[in-house]
């Protein structure tokens, strides 16, 4: 019967654990198995996975072409590995969740597929290689399918989801779009074919049909306006006509109406995916208090004791008044146990914030207290604490003595506060000084220790940081009202940020090694004053007069993994692909840019709109929150106990002198709220959610608290055309 | 008593009508005011203003720096005219509304300044000439004045308004923008500008602080992306970090936050303007309901004869037998009066289109019935009907004669469909056709006249009229419903894009006009091969070894009106506006680079975005029709009725078809339908409404029939702030 409790106990707190951090596996009940996925979804197999994901990514700049070479016993040693632990990593899941589960998920069959590919292509490689026989490492593009599909990036694959749905619509706007210009291509090669004009370059204009419809996409891009249009304008100035409506329709119509389509796209499946995300929580909350509820009276209800050890599992990190705080907030009559109603609420209440406000005071107070309390320290931490402080550490002019200076101030806040505050979770400005000081002390150090090898100067280090010390004039910029809507958005969008990072990472990846494979070493750089053969053109001779060479482009190769990566960034940008399109087509073949074009619309037609539409949706969101607040019941009955600390209310240097004449008022009177126990809960500030995160809240609380949700199967199956249930989400995420 | 009968008859045809186009006049109510009012509205007297206002702002064709240049006094007596011609109209106007109205109207004041600061000028600038001393014609920008500020351009007048509205938003992010800006221009000038790197041209690079900023500005735009990069990156790889990083930060962040405060503004006014509008015409309605009502019974009414006369004023154009089916449908239980509720449903009722059906034969069948109804005859109507024609002539191979067949289809579909219904106002693509053919016709006659003058070849025109005739492919590209909620975005917009159109013009004519007293001369244009002296450096040496002068960008130059507005459609497209502002700052002076920056800011982040933002919601209004119906009262009663025919249900080819069956079956039964007298109503298509009509319908949908809605003062302060009454419409146009 104990053994029966506690498994339950750790099955609950299994569904707890995932509603908190909203992980959507299903796994099998049976003990072994909660023991096992509990152990699947900790943070160190987390970490360890995401560690070999990009370790197995960052092959590519050890492998031909290298950045830095190395053999390729070494590197393919390492590729096994990270395969061995990745298959590792795939048993575990397979353990941890149903069969018929496991091979149903694409996912999983990605990856086995994945594997089974890598070591193939190794094996095949290795051997021709024994034999001295080149060939292509194809294998490599299939390397981010391991950070799309591993369970963990949710977010990335969020994203591809976006993408795959958003496709079918994006591909009938490409065609009307591919029909307009191959219209307007033909219109121009009819209009123009036959003048004989010749562009700046001296070239023949407008001839051939193929390089019409390519010049012309590009001016799409605008990348070569005006250019493409001179010739014919300088014969005529009607043709500008064609021109203006050219752009007109094709870059100012049809690009709209792709960020329109996938804008459209991404706010009807953001919609859908939150509201899954909802009543998959509440499901899980429910399935846990099903396992843990004990009759009383005429309901069900968690009883205290049962309701502590859950929590200890679920967060066993905590501290025990902590915990009391839990429980008091949970079991707010002191019955003794917790009804449903407030059972759902734990995994909100433990995504609450909590930081230790009175409990500790200075540890120089504790380890010195007679120095630390003596009139001089007083004095000096008063001084610290005004503000007088800062604008005198602005105007000092000597950048040397500023550095040191800095220092100083630093050590002097960490003296004054208590550190742990100091360093709190989103101290921003705090964790943001303190880094500027360390780059610049190991900026310094190194150089001094370098300075034989590189010319590096270190006051141009010591700039750098004095400049970015001038952002701190942000936070006078903040206590705008008007500019806090705009940086709480900038500030929201970091995280997501990360997952656009991610997707970006995932096609560079994969255009990155094509781009190797096709243009390895076409293209060379040489410094400049070098004497190589065409070293002008790039040493190639098919480059002579081009633009490429004449833009000396040399740089911008494909000859290792960090250059391609940089001429991926520069054909993201958009201005000026079309040498690089052309400049890569002469050193191989005319159909090479078609990788050009290729990588045009997957990465700016498609994710830099996907990347515009997160913005538009995150400023919204921020926008209708600014007058329409959103509190969770949890943070309202933490208001009504009197526990809350409203972070918004506080900025955080407010908040440390806050803390620390609260600090005074309690040694005056001896501690007079001895029930917190030293601490306060701090609702964490609308200000460092996400758009996800505050999108979920505003969506739960509209679920009516005894609203039990649709079952696992059909919240799985939710569609983003089914009506939403509230009007007041769709309309504010709208 | 009969006199004031006929005086409210009057002023209750002035509300309905202004209720009918959604014109906001707050005319004086006395019968001679109202009779002025009438012919104020008048399509004569609006027409001949807007082409006062389109004469005036064409001047600046004939003036200098002239296009087509006409001597000072021709030009001069123009504009007074024009001049009269505007103060005309505002008396007229003040004439019409009430005394404090006129005053307390900015439009008016702007008016009547712009007009005495154009006398002014003008004799200034008279006085000066004759003693022959140069000024500038500085008043020549306030003329946009009258194109924004006369009644009639509501369209834009609301996009100045949401300029307006918008600028303190994008204010606070221009500013946030220019600190980071200034912030990576100081890191940039710390990090490279000791470092002595050259640019491409063989320019110091980044050593002043100013031309660093500048740099980075276009860089924001990507114009010099990468160029602006090479130097640094040519010098160690590890510089690209940080032009990534101002990538990221400037140009997708910060841009992307440009777009979506326009957006959120927009999307904001335009719902307030919608709510105004829909509540203007309601309260029109009843104001005239009031002047016309009678009692009968419990209820007020208005009886049938008064009905009658109403709608003779109002639409003096339509035909009796139409006028008695809007009765009839009216007063659909035969009551001899009409309540309330369905007058104020006339407005509506006479918006909707109506189009003969049956009531006419075919012209010829008329006038010659034997030869229009023999054998020959109907099977060759047969023939054309057939859809085997068109493959026919596509597959044609002959160009010539190609133009001869297409005349041909024309006149044989003229012969077998009923001319007016094959010219009706949606036939977009009969009418398509047929101005093709014009176009083709009068091209051809004119190159024959004139082919001694210019070298112009006939063959090409036709090819050009041939592949506009491939376009009619989209027809069948249209009938795929995925394509044709494209289309239908791309049809509704067409309206306003006339407004963007009147937009870009009146910023276009301030700027060029500006532009041409700048830059008038500095830059001039020879053509190939000339011997002027400076020929390649567009003749003027400070373009020697300039970008400008070697793109060969000379005929883009501020020399004329029309020269001026494609530089600043080139300037619009963004790519290379730096070559133009370096080439510009160097024929004058480096503050030149200013106006260039000036522009980019109106022109690329404000309007183009509002442009974007307005494609977005054209999108979205559509793809939220395609699933939920919006249909008016007055529609349903039509389709209970058995009067309608939906059009969207025939595609037009289809629908022409199924009137000639109609017609044949009519011709078999005799006219089973006597009482809808040969008329049809036919409900516009929803593809050809534009989104403020769509969305105004939506908002219309959801007022309560007996809502009156506020009283006339309180619906012109309505603020976008106020929450609106209906979700639904909200959540659509969201």
């Amino acid at each position: 019967m104990a053994e029966a409790a506690s498994e339950d106990l750790l099955l609950a707190a299994a569904f707890v654990s995932d509603a908190q951090y909203n992980r959507n596996i299903p796994f099998k009940t049976s003990p072994e198995a909660v023991r096992l996925y509990r152990l699947y979804n900790h943070w160190t197999m987390r970490t360890a996975t995401y560690f070999f994901i990009f370790l197995n990514l960052s092959l590519a700049m050890f492998e031909e072409p290298a950045v830095y070479p190395l053999p390729f016993l070494v590197t393919s040693l390492v590729e096994v590995l990270c395969l061995l632990v990745f298959f590792g990593r795939l048993t575990h899941f397979a353990r941890v969740t149903h069969r018929s589960v496991f091979w149903k998920d694409t996912k999983n069959i990605c990856i086995m597929a994945a594997i089974l590919l890598s070591l193939t292509d190794l094996a095949i490689y290795g051997v021709l290689r024994i034999y001295n026989m080149k060939s292509v490492r194809w294998s490599r593009i299939v390397r981010p399918i391991f950070l799309i599909n591993f369970a963990e990036s949710r977010q990335i694959r969020r994203a591809f989801r976006s993408i795959r749905n958003t496709l079918p619509e994006i591909t009938y706007v490409f065609l009307l779009f591919m029909f307009s210009l191959l219209m307007f291509s033909l219109m121009a090669l009819k209009l123009f074919g036959e003048r004989n004009l010749q562009t700046a370059e001296g070239l023949p204009y407008f001839r051939n049909y193929l390089e019409i419809v390519f010049d012309l996409y590009v001016l799409v891009t605008t990348a070569n306006s005006p250019d493409v249009m001179m010739p014919a304008f300088d014969f005529s100035s009607w043709y500008a006509l064609f021109f203006i409506a050219f752009v007109i329709v094709n870059t100012y119509i049809f690009m709209s109406l792709f960020l329109a389509v996938v804008y459209n796209n991404y706010k009807k499946h953001l919609k859908n995916e939150i509201r899954k995300l909802a009543y998959m929580k509440r499901r899980k909350m429910i399935e846990a208090f099903n396992l843990l509820k004990e009759e009383e009276g005429a309901q069900f209800v968690v009883r205290e004791a049962r309701w502590k050890q859950l929590v200890k599992l679920v967060a066993p990190d905590i501290s025990n008044s902590h915990r009391e705080l839990l429980l008091h907030i949970s079991d707010d009559e002191q019955k003794n146990f917790i009804d449903k109603k407030s059972f759902l609420q734990l995994a909100d209440l433990l995504n609450i914030q909590v930081i230790t406000l009175k409990i500790r005071s200075h540890p120089l107070g504790r380890w010195m207290p007679r120095v630390y309390k003596s009139a001089v320290s007083r004095f000096l931490r008063s001084m610290v604490r005004h503000r007088i402080w800062l604008h005198l550490l602005y105007t000092f002019p000597s950048e040397w003595v500023f550095l040191a200076l800095y220092i100083i101030e630093i050590l002097l806040k960490v003296y004054t506060y208590e550190p742990r505050a100091f360093f709190g979770k989103n101290q921003f400005w705090n964790w943001f000084d303190t880094l500027i000081i360390f780059a610049a002390l190991t900026a310094t150090i190194l150089n001094t220790t370098l300075k034989s090898t590189t010319k590096y100067n270190s006051q141009q280090i010591l700039d750098i940081v004095f400049i970015l010390r001038v952002l701190r004039l942000i936070r006078i910029v903040d206590s705008i009202q008007r500019f806090r809507v705009i940086m709480n958005t900038l500030i929201n969008i970091i995280p997501t940020m990360l997952t656009f990072g991610g997707l970006t990472l995932v096609v560079y990846c994969v255009f990155a090694i094509i781009g190797m494979e096709l243009f390895h070493g076409k293209i060379q750089f040489f410094p400049a004053n070098s004497n190589a053969p065409h070293a002008l053109e790039c040493g190639n001779p098919a480059l002579k007069d081009s633009l490429f060479a004449r833009g000396k482009y040399c740089k911008n190769n494909f000859n290792n993994f960090a250059s391609s990566f940089i001429v991926l960034m520069e054909l993201t940008v958009v201005n000026q692909w079309h040498v690089f399109a052309n400049g890569f087509a002469n050193v191989t073949a005319q159909p090479a840019k078609l990788y050009f074009i290729a990588f045009h619309i997957v990465m700016v037609i498609i994710i830099v709109n996907i990347f515009v539409s997160f913005i538009l949706e995150a400023f919204f969101v921020e926008y209708s929150l600014e007058k329409s607040e959103v509190e969770t019941a949890i943070e309202q009955k933490i208001q009504e106990l009197g526990m809350g600390v409203q972070e918004d209310e506080l900025q955080d240097e407010q908040l440390l002198e806050n803390m620390e004449n609260a600090d005074h008022n309690l040694e005056g009177e001896g501690g007079s709220k001895p029930q917190s126990k030293g601490l306060v809960f701090k609702i964490a500030s609308k200000r460092y959610r996400t758009v996800d995160a505050l999108l979920q809240r505003m969506f739960e609380a509209e679920i009516p608290p005894e609203d039990e949700g649709p079952s696992f199967e059909e919240i799985l199956n939710f569609s983003p055309s089914d009506a939403l249930p509230s009007n007041r989400t769709s309309e504010s995420a709208a």
